[in-house]
């Protein structure tokens, strides 16, 4: 374990800015796993990660000493910091102070959409982002399209909401999905509510793709045109449209529902 | 229309003290509704508010004006503010800048649990709390029953999430939630991921009453014992659960769809 005291060390500086600047993290391809489930996910999904980052005040929590004795040799370097240090890294409050810094995924786009997925289209807030890929990964999806005005998949607060479900899933981002829609051998099926056909009219037991929307915008028009089927949750009360994670959780789970019956 | 044109203006310190302080909004019993689409649900569904305030720059606006128009005669109070000083009121960023002041609901507990409805012991995020309104209202839920230890479901984060939830919806706070499940006609249902049962499996063409709880450590161990049923929600990945709201509205439409087939 290293040491780091100062906060003028050139590492904790650099480190300060992955922590600060979503920017930073884009360009580096790097990211921060604030707290010890989300490092529990990466060491049981994604193996060792290259930096762990542990305020002095956590070093004898029994559930950081078993994730340091885990990956605690090269080629992890660990890297123990002064609390009011580590403080300033982390965005949980009252957290147990531990971190992985890791590397974000540069993937190679699969030549067509082939199997079960969810597509993003302008998707703005964090927390909806990371509620849809942490269900998409309870339904047993495994293949995430985000198109380029999405939310960054690796961001903290994205992280957070998502729980693990990341490490299980493979999200693309910076995504075409007109062209991917285009080329797609599975049914891509868009939620909308000026439709008349209903997810519970639909055979979802074959793979599909599931295409969401911006927040108030919906999906783009020239994207709806491309889905196969536009369909519509039915609603019994005076509200007309649900949270767009509430809708994405909705379609996954009559997709499990038909699957398993 | 009056005209606030200063900072030191009594009505316009006691309205930035009421944007600012949650304990300042459950003390006053008034809380506000930022933008148009809020208020434009209030006049819908709940008529004139006592108060509404609009920025100069939003006056012309047409929806803003068509809005005016309805509510622009006592007993509504309209008040005109200087971008600036209306902007210290608001959370909306580029919003339009109308605002309604209101009386948040004094209700009266039902005697007993008669018909269906959600009961949420300790949830803690208010976008999670909106979208939970948001999803029961449209799946026509009527009454929500909030524990003391749930977020305040007049804040203005919790208003904008539930997009206009909270104006059809009868929204009981700091209930006692044992009495009320002790005392309760219809089945209480309770999600868990350590059970057998899934929600697929049961009778939901009836009314039922919805137990969801706490972000991390899920409903108080006293009230999963008083729920009738506890039920699973079948996962077909390695994420063993769901985000809260996640969870209520997969629960939610499927009585929907058990309902409307």
């Amino acid at each position: 374990m290293k040491h780091i005291t100062s906060r003028d060390n050139p590492l904790y500086k650099e480190l300060k800015h992955l922590a600060t600047s979503s920017q930073a993290r884009r360009q580096a391809g790097r990211t921060l796993l604030d707290g010890v489930h989300l490092c529990q996910g990466y060491l049981q999904y994604r193996g060792a990660p290259p930096l762990c980052l542990v305020g002095e005040g956590a070093v004898a929590h029994p559930e950081v000493a078993d994730i340091l004795a885990q990956c605690g040799a090269p080629p992890t370097q660990v890297i123990v910091l002064p609390d009011a240090l580590f403080g300033a890294l982390s965005q949980v409050e009252h957290g147990i102070g531990l971190l992985f810094v890791v590397d974000t995924p540069q993937l190679e786009l699969p030549a067509a959409l082939t199997e079960s997925a969810v597509l993003l289209d302008n998707l703005q807030d964090p927390g909806n982002l990371g509620s849809i890929l942490r269900s998409a990964a309870a339904a047993g999806i495994k293949q995430v399209f985000c198109s380029a005005g999405t939310s960054f998949a690796w961001s903290p607060k994205v992280l957070r909401a998502g729980m693990g479900a990341h490490f299980v899933l493979t999200i693309h981002e910076n995504v075409d999905l007109a062209a991917l829609m285009r080329g797609a051998s599975v049914p891509v099926l868009a939620t909308s509510s000026h439709v008349e056909q209903t997810i519970y009219q639909l055979d979802l037991r074959q793979p599909v793709a599931w295409l969401f929307g911006h927040e108030g915008q919906g999906v783009a028009d020239d994207l709806l045109a491309l889905a196969r089927h536009r369909v519509m949750i039915p609603h019994r009360g005076p509200m007309e449209s649900l949270n767009v994670a509430a809708c994405a959780a909705v379609c996954l789970f009559e997709q499990v529902r038909q699957l398993e019956n």
